[in-house]
């Protein structure tokens, strides 16, 4: 496939998914645009852009992973510089949103951290967000510019459909992931589960309740991201005592952190399936980790953006 | 319980439930302020405070029930009257916020209008918002004025509790709403099960699946509101065919729409538990139906904000 | 008359009056838009443009005539759709503007819904207006989006030049539309009348005086809209009773509503005509009711509108 | 009459009508702020404030007479100061709002320049309009801030009910102004007449029609403000060769530029009636001009708003 | 060198500095669009853009010199006009920006007026500035808008250069000016000096020290602006009584004001620089002045803005 | 000295700089309030505010300090949940603003990342602002909330008055700060010099030329921040090598990052004095650094802040 872009087409790359980005730029047959981001001695960040932009059509790539707060703010200075250097559109390419999770009130006195985060984007300048997988769709209501929110779900789906697992149950690992859960269940034609928890009385320990069969089957669990895995791998311990014959998991984001990698070597779980929307640093590359590319389906996209045709064909 | 109220609070009742907003009025000891809502013949609203509010700490209560728009433009022309009377804060008192289960694009080039009606509320010029059980807590985030966002889900556990029914299950009838169902399962100290939907081929009729364990229970099937009454009637069927000894159904709102009312009747649905942040209507007012008030609710959030007194401890 | 649109331009209409928006299409060698408005059980409006917008100079055509609260928020539902939709331009085609005459605090505690209106377009997303004889001419000032306002008066004054009716004197039916009346006068080479009410006690019927001289004249009296018809019968019987050898009326918007039709009936006025900004149904289309059409007018302005020409020749 | 103004209140007056300012301090027992407004050589506004309006609730009394830009920059120039400078509220006391005529577009490509003002009013920071008699009431809707519109015509109606002229007919000089016309005639329990302007051919001077009955009459011309005067004393003329037997004229505003005192000392205009909204300097202080002080209405007004009372009965 | 403009480009000179705009034009081999700025009688400004504007790439060329504050509500009601008239981009090309030394609090209660232009010119609706040496290079962060800010002190640079004066120092009048005095003394290869104004006591007058070594050199005083010369005066005098062998000033922009010329011609200085950001009149032409055009700077900046070419080589 | 604070008064230490909030807090004679900022294991900030702040006057000190970035997001979350927690005002007290110095576009297609922070904090909902020396005063202006913006260099003065030091010479170590230069001379009585840079041909090194007379002198360099130390201490070289008796340095805001500490050790610098708007770790906290406090400073004006008295006093 190939793709045409005119002349006042230009894409950046910051620092957080620079080798997803030059994927994403290799299918569209671009170059990457020349800018250079550096630190003061204090650790401000300095931003040059380094050719002219007026004008210009800019998809702006980054992640909001680990360092996040680092990641945001050389963003929305990007953002700035775009502004003010006269770029006409300036399109954040965003494959993970961070403090998506926190997109509510849980408790008194809280942030909504995800809503400021679209605040900050859209009054820094930004005119448009292309991102993948929200933590909840509505926080696509938390914009008032265009938000283009793609899905990994069907690049899993596939990945597992050509796997050609038998029995399989989808299993979702908590209460909120559960229409997730349904729509990985849909392609594979498969039922699902829930692991329900709850805290009976205090000085016990949570209990998790597995609802749904899942005796002699191969479960996925799915789940949005998967950040320290203690929700997987628990998960994965129950699902086995529970008869299951074995335990794949899966999600969009590999966020990873802390003892996520030990906890899933150390889990019964076969095989994590994750995307590269955020970058694995080598550590992080373990056998039992299979990393699919959202690569396709943002050149795709920003294809469809630019040259101003329907988006849509991506989600069916 | 008294309330304490200094002489700049104002409350005024829109049409759309006089009723729970003079229950409210009573419980604060305040009298409800004056204003007209009449229609022209062609059916453009004409609003006149007939009292002053210059400088006042204003409560408008309207629930956006049916007929939603109307009650909608309503309050947008009230806020617009009020901001212009010089009211010094205009606080939203809705404790059925409409459009709300329009929270995020499910196909392209759909509206999200719930976040729509949150921008034309703080453009006319609300302050604040009290609201009850929104779609999805989410909808928070849509706001960037102050939300006091309340449940009626503890309404519903008490009244629940006290019917003493052993072997209960909590049912989300859909995986939209397993959340909620934890919810009012914790203080029941019930397990949940969960109504799974697939649409297996075209031209079969979609499947309703059971996922855990309900026979010989009695169920308890919640959802955030009961529209036209499909949803709940479908799984009681459902849940007695695979043994349920008695189906129960509660909600917070009862928008009772269309056929609702005559597919309870005929339904196997014991009982149907609501709240009354939308007023029913003499013709739906059925035996099956028993109504919870949320004035005390409303009654002790508006002193404590009016007061300026924590209104956390009404989540404990 | 031909126009050129480029393929960028895309008339969607929405649900009140989509008769005079094919006419429009028709005009300007188009077809409309594909999209949906359905209604939920309850009520709720949804709203589903059926292709892509995505680039596109989009015009909305609606026309807020009754049920005035339904179209207003359909068309903000609309425009919201097409903002997230990634629409280039939303340009409101409004024949009729509901709420106009609410264009001022005539008494203390007023809302101004017709500045309401217009801040709640231009949250939404619109990025002009396009309308016919508004209440006011300073409702343009509402605005901060260019405002394309047309007036129905020239089509109207050709109607009756046609008529060639011989001394004729245009008649104001009330003193804010004294401006009107020479409007309509001049091209007729034609004196005003006034009719003055006064209020002189209580317990005391209204007094309509007749101010300028109506003996042994044709009569048009001329308002911007007509609703309940109450003026411009009063009116035509005072004109009668003082001489007048024949009464007509016309206006732009033919809100028509309540007793109107039934007052027409039994009024001494011969020919009332009116425009199609509003689509008038079946049991209004009496005999005394000439229509003209402003399609030729809309569809010429959006043509020039569209391809960046001049829009004022249309004044001239 | 007495006032009482808490500590927090601070009124300023600006260079436009201080005579007026110091009227309406005295009237509600105050003294009028420190402030300097100087100029730099080059004309360059300097504003110092001096003394501390930190939370203060702050009135700025400022005509925008000519020479208008120089006070309208000096307005907006003080509000910046005074947002800066912690000030609480920002009211802006405008007796006379200029650029007011130009509240709509009259042709293509024209300014809107009465909206402009509103625009740049609220953007520098005020938080309240006290004004008297706009050119048209719909101004009130430029506004998204609470206006406070009084009216001048009942001051100059209770003048010419203490004169006790009898047979008196009150003449709208030009279309847009019967609306007014009929307000100062309800209290004086008298008829309306209008003078309607035609231009009949290109080459043939204007001609002014008297509509209405003025034989042997006191006549009374009113109008918002008078500019030039042209517009009064023309009719005038036209009054007295139309059989009237006196002719006197009012307004609110005497704006009185170029040749308008020497036209008015030529007409048979016995007296023009105004008010101090704009201060007449000598040279304009000539016999046959009463000038009436909306100083009362203004300190009462000042009060009502500063103590959070009702304005409505001002309009009683 | 000529340019190519394609045929939305429109550029129209309000009164400030038409000299400079027509010069400008005849670079760029286009014609000045037609507009007429005339004033009613009593000094309201009236604008009418005489042709048609709608999806034009506007420019608009106005300094904010004396009388300043018309100058900027010209401007101001210019780009109100634009806007309505659906102008596609309002650029605002303003030579000299005025009030610019007004950019922050001097004193506790001062406005910062450079700021509030900056907001009142955004509010009205200009999408870019051009301009030209502001005071502060931070004033650029007063826009959210772009703002292309060019620098003349080359233009006065290549002068000297071409002067091939020996021996030269560039002098700072002030300590507010180093900065600009190490700009120009860059390419002329000169060291700089400073006068240091010290208050010793009261009753004492200011002391001006020069830092630096002046004695035996060529003296080139460089200021932003030269207002009323009283600075740059007095540093002549005292550059000549510590040995200087000659005095020259220069400043991008000749304000002028007051004394100012009648200082320079008294003062030492023998040739004032300056360019025509702000026109002369006949009676400020005085032979010490030499006029530098800073028009070919300014349609390169145009050319390079409306053709989306990077306007950084302005600056190499 | 005693201050007092009514209940509504809130004040909140973030985690840059919570030794002088307590001893703010302690001046004060008030409690912090509780809060909570915690990290996921991803690195992402949870914060909980621990007591209602409901209708609060709240204090957020946070200085921008290394790690800037993190510190920028903490206090933007905080300012979120404070907003939705329905605080009255939120002032930020920031006694260090970090990336002050990109305050202009140095060059083509920089950001201007000074105004974008403060945008940040305006629209996460900042009402106030309290600073101490920003890099330049113009960045009072990037805000449209009111600024306090104090000044460390009285402390520093007073400091080096108490010294009694003689012959003292100020010492500007480049050109952006002979303006600080100038306050600092003022009270110690002192003449003021200046380092210039130029860099004459490529190839070869910066040549720091000494502008004035510091023979045998003390010298006292100024700066607003010391970063790397690299000005300082070369200029201190250059300083000695010039005939300086003593080399002396100060500046408000110790960033001291890198190499800073070692570079101090080995310069000929005597003592360096700084304040605490940024804590020094105990690693930098050596012999030859000297820390005023500001606390007594930021206690005074948060105290006539919040009982709104002027803070006028302070800068005299």
């Amino acid at each position: 496939m190939t793709y045409q872009l005119h002349k006042k087409f230009k894409m950046f790359s910051l620092n957080s998914n620079p080798k997803l980005a030059n994927e994403v730029a290799d299918l569209l047959g671009c170059e990457l645009g020349k800018n250079s981001t550096t630190r003061f001695s204090d650790g401000e960040i300095q931003i040059h852009v380094q050719e002219s932009v007026r004008g210009g059509y800019v998809y702006l790539v980054q992640s909001t992973s680990q360092p996040n707060n680092e990641h945001i703010m050389e963003l929305l200075i990007m953002i700035d510089a775009m502004k003010r250097a006269s770029a006409k559109r300036i399109n954040v390419v965003m494959p993970y949103y961070s403090y998506a999770r926190q997109d509510r009130k849980a408790r008194s006195r809280e942030p909504i951290t995800a809503k400021l985060i679209a605040n900050l984007l859209q009054k820094a300048g930004a005119t448009r967000l292309l991102t993948i997988d929200f933590h909840s769709p509505q926080e696509q209501g938390f914009f008032d510019i265009p938000v283009d929110h793609l899905t990994g779900i069907p690049i899993l789906a596939e990945y597992f459909m050509k796997k050609q697992l038998e029995d399989v149950v989808v299993v979702a690992p908590h209460n909120g992931v559960v229409v997730k859960a349904r729509k990985l269940a849909s392609p594979l034609n498969a039922p699902i589960a829930l692991i329900d928890r709850r805290n009976p009385e205090s000085n016990v320990s949570e209990v998790l309740n597995i609802i749904g069969n899942v005796e002699g089957k191969n479960a996925i669990i799915i789940d949005g991201l998967v950040d320290t895995a203690s929700n997987i791998t628990l998960s994965a311990n129950a699902l086995i005592e529970a008869g299951a014959k074995a335990v794949y998991a899966c999600c969009t984001h590999p966020v990873l952190s802390g003892p996520a990698i030990s906890r899933i070597e150390a889990s019964p779980i076969k095989e994590l399936v994750v995307t590269n929307t955020i970058d694995l640093p080598k550590e992080k590359q373990i056998d039992k980790i299979t990393v699919l590319s959202v690569a396709p389906l943002l050149a795709e996209a920003i294809d469809r953006i630019h040259n101003e045709k329907a988006v849509s064909p991506l989600f069916e």
